[in-house]
């Protein structure tokens, strides 16, 4: 059995079912033994949930021993209840596990404007924390238990030695672009027994979700709710990373790696998707405009609802590439289109080739596709991830009730 | 029967049929008998179209004197040739009417890097420019042949005074969102006989599209050959318009409220619509921030499919407004919505309210909404316009290939 979020030292979880949502696990409780460096993103959306707020006030400490998730309700713009619902689960999970309420880092997904059962996730805590638990099945769990419209769980590990010793990381996340209309959230939380300065884990997480959440798109929509955090317990045992070393360096990869699987895991269970999409931008002046560029093509309507018509319709790709924002030399550009293992060259020079059509038409039934955009202006590049665009979208948008 | 173009002193028009398209007239020509004051606005894209590049370079000496509309072929990213096409164009049609070549204005409309067929358009040119007409009837033709997807013409016409000299102004405009992939294109072509300076001209435009073809959005793509230009001849006989008194500020909103007419025909012509939706925002800081906001909510595909499900589904608006890139305080962010006859309130503070959604969902039958959104920070408003976003969205650019 793979390794999960309860194979890192000292960490226990709980992931169960209190009532929020009819049927599926719909609480996840995360526990250091010890008080953990902690550091985290947040959504950029100026109208942010409750639960946002008051993690922001409590990781002002950078330590957290605690996480919380509610899942079927989002908690946001809920006023000044809303506010006390946040506060009150926190501080009872608090007071339960006996550490400081500061430590506590709280998360919800769900619909916004919803008010918040906090009499009932107050008594499924008070039930529930007896039984933290770091048994294999219990991770499994938790990682289920942050789902909303999720069709499967995302989940990831991975080990490596810092110094002498053996380091163990371990991560969930949650989000199908907006499948579910208000469920929109991506939330995702990593836990490592590294023994890391808070100040350095702040900066590789947010290095690393440059490169990797941020490189996500499903419909180009932000949510009051997102979230991205990492506590590092120090339980490893290595010597404390204090300076951007080697092992620094080491250390922020390996967080990337787990970064890049997890958000490909959100996009691969895009809402409708028929196909996954991995969009590289190359020679760019700077990986910025790389990247910048690469989003606005992963964004374009045009380009998914082409992409999921198998048609090789370039000049809607050129032409998100033109309205990027980024002062690119139209005239350098070329563009491949293709599966991840076959890409046919079908612009040159910001300029029309004549190609293969039956050729390429059969490259774009696979589910992996590549679009690869050479700017010709540079020695940078990006990669973005996203997927088509299907009549599924638009069922479950539109379907949807609130 | 309506006024139209030809009903402006001066123009002589002709729409016909050369072949570009299978069987819908493609070619289209507007003359004045002398030459005229001209302004243009141009799409923001850095890829632009051979005849956009071309137009400019003519349009430096801020005259012109006809204009040259092909439909179905966009003559965008066709190398050297594209702009060879485009210029053979210009010359041919400038010796057929004894004018100057730099006073002639190309446009086009219709596939990305498809080869531009220069030898049936010279034909035709040759073949057309003795039939330019005034009469009503070419006034209609010349209208439909400017569309390339669109299910209807979009004409308008206005007269004022301007001293005691009646001034005529008349449009056509085409696009219909980018309902045929490819075939995106927003062009509009206003003509007047008033006498106005040049640099006024442009003044007036740039001032007029900023609060409406610019306040319009289907998908949020922007297509690489879009223009709006507007040609004044002179021959009400007014006296020159030479600076910015009164009577420019006549000619401006009589000028705006044309395009505000043409652009909100473009939107509810957009792909797949069922719904015209009127997204106003007030209290805004500034004009700008409250248009950055309008558009922001009329682009975003969750408020759109929520509105073609009549979902009241407020937390997507209030989530498009936190992304606006506008600082915004959430909470004091009021909700309306409805149709144009009766709104709701449905948030107030950024929070929830209780509504009757029963009474809601019957307001959200209309085929004409409104959207409201109150930011109480300041004392300028701003509208956009757009439509819902329903399957025929996905048909029509998944099923369509190049």
């Amino acid at each position: 059995m793979q390794k999960n979020i309860t194979d890192v030292t000292g960490f226990k979880v709980r992931g169960c079912h209190i009532g929020i949502k009819s049927k599926r696990r719909d609480l996840a409780l995360i526990f250091s033994e010890v008080p953990a460096s902690a550091a985290a993103v947040y959504t950029q959306n100026k109208v942010q949930a409750h639960p946002i707020k008051l993690t922001k006030k409590h990781l002002e400490n950078k330590t957290a021993q605690a996480i919380i998730v509610t899942s079927g309700n989002a908690n946001a713009c809920n006023g000044p209840k809303g506010m006390q619902g946040a506060k009150k689960a926190a501080i009872v999970l608090a007071t339960e596990l006996d550490i400081s309420v500061d430590d506590v880092i709280v998360a919800a997904t769900g619909v916004i404007g919803e008010p918040f059962p906090t009499d009932k996730v107050v008594k499924a805590i008070r039930k529930n924390v007896s039984v933290l638990s770091d048994r294999k099945i219990a991770g499994d769990m938790v990682a289920n238990a942050i789902m909303t419209t999720d069709t499967f769980q995302k989940e990831g590990f991975s080990s490596f030695k810092i110094g002498k010793k053996k380091v163990n990381m371990a991560g969930i996340a949650k989000g199908s672009g907006m499948i579910h209309p208000n469920m929109a959230t991506m939330l995702c939380f990593i836990v490592s027994d590294v023994n890391i300065d808070p100040d350095l884990l702040q900066d590789a997480l947010s290095e690393s979700v440059k490169r990797t959440f941020n490189m996500i798109t499903v419909d180009g929509d932000t949510s009051t709710n997102d979230m991205v955090s990492v506590m590092a317990n120090g339980l490893a045992g290595n010597e404390r990373i204090t300076e951007k070393d080697e092992e620094y360096e080491l250390f922020q990869r390996k967080l990337e790696d787990l970064l890049r699987h997890l958000a490909k895991a959100i996009v691969s269970d895009g809402e409708g998707a028929t196909k996954f999409v991995t969009y590289t931008v190359t020679n760019a002046r700077s990986e910025e405009e790389g990247r910048k560029v690469a989003k606005t093509i992963a964004n374009s309507n045009l380009v998914r609802t082409a992409l999921f018509g198998r048609d090789p319709n370039w000049g809607r790709i050129i032409a998100a590439v033109g309205r990027s924002g980024v002062d690119i030399d139209p005239d350098k550009i070329d563009i491949y289109l293709g599966s991840s293992k076959n890409m046919m060259k079908v612009a040159e020079n910001g300029n029309r080739l004549d190609f293969d059509r039956k050729r390429i038409k059969l490259m774009l039934k696979s589910s992996q596709l590549c679009v690869l955009v050479k700017l010709n202006q540079g020695e940078k590049e990006a990669t973005a991830w996203g997927c088509d665009f299907s009549y599924e979208y638009v069922r479950i948008n539109a379907e949807y009730h609130t």
